[in-house]
């Protein structure tokens, strides 16, 4: 068995790192995780680590991969069984362009509310530039629900996008955003999901000077 | 045979509908194509016709399928053998991993350098801000050419890699973005390549004021 490993930061900071460590998962991968602190110096060693300064970055043997959608890929394809995608066609389809729309877009939802695991923000004004973005949000999850029936967005089980809108939940949670209760369900059958218990108490469990972000408003 | 349908925005202006477009015409798809023009009424009916507002979309049979990397992958399962992606798995890994950035990335090349086909801007001046995704493409193309050896971004054929890199090609010259021979030698290859000659046709022929689009500084 070839060793990976599966480079992240901050568990309570960055939202691609829980995407990457949770398809990883996901696929069955037994991997060793590198945590590169977003300080000065780890940026600078992240440069040098890194085709890009972007984590996560899994390696495997002799395959690096980067960019978490790549990544969710490269799992599907050493992992087919895991159920990563669904296993029909058309909705295969569907589930990778809602992976892809939160992969590509929601650039103010990601910038005016961002990931932080350990606080709690309970009359948070969304700045007006981000309330599209929830709303689209609260749409895919209200068309995919319906179509599949829950409880995850593509039935019975975690697919990539629920990987994906995942630090979408824990958003929610920390802004007091209000959810429609068929939504709340689902942010919280995310929320209690046995690998995002793990990944949060790990978050929980960093120190508080790890990192020190920006809000863009 | 299932019909095809690509939905499309401006020629001129919409690089995501380039990036599109090129892949379907790769993957050997017969598809008509729709364009929807981006003014106010159009943009209403595409947000009545698409899951998103973003373009392009593609339906094929009882498929929908809109994100770029998603219709990417979605042709790549019904055409395996067109070489969308490279055929050796780590090179396919990077090759996803290069298209995932340029997917989910260089948010201040897309916005300060806005795809403009019918342009040319001798003396522009880059805003600061997008000169680090400027040069990060270069690392890119200068990383993979040097890999494959060329002439496109994975060796003797493009892939969609070099779709997805298509788009900053035609901003590279529209602005006059100085380029190391080696990189300008595969811009050339991708700016002469004949599906990227017959796609500016098209745009060079659209009426002048389909859309005004303002540039971010």
């Amino acid at each position: 068995m070839a060793q990976a490993t599966l480079t992240i930061s901050s568990k309570n900071y960055s939202s691609w790192s829980l995407r990457g460590w949770l398809l990883c998962r996901m696929a069955g991968l037994d991997f060793k995780e590198v945590l590169v602190e977003l300080d000065e110096d780890a940026r600078q060693e992240l440069l040098l680590l890194s085709p890009s300064v972007l984590v996560p970055r899994l390696t495997h043997g002799d395959v690096t991969v980067w960019d978490t959608l790549a990544i969710a890929e490269y799992l599907n394809e050493i992992a087919p069984d895991s159920g990563l995608w669904p296993a029909d066609i058309a909705v295969r389809a569907r589930c990778r362009a809602v992976s892809g729309e939160m992969h590509s877009g929601f650039y103010n939802l990601r910038s005016a509310l961002p990931m932080n695991l350990k606080a709690r923000h309970e009359r948070f004004k969304i700045f007006s530039g981000a309330r599209p973005d929830v709303e689209r949000v609260k749409a895919i999850w209200t068309e995919c629900m319906e179509a599949s029936g829950g409880p995850w967005l593509f039935g019975a089980a975690p697919t990539v996008a629920d990987a994906m809108y995942a630090p979408v939940c824990t958003r929610f949670r920390t802004y007091a955003v209000e959810l429609e209760p068929e939504l709340a369900a689902y942010s919280e059958t995310v929320l209690s999901w046995p690998l995002m218990v793990e990944w949060t108490e790990g978050a929980l469990a960093e120190p508080e000077e790890i990192i020190e972000l920006e809000v863009e408003f």
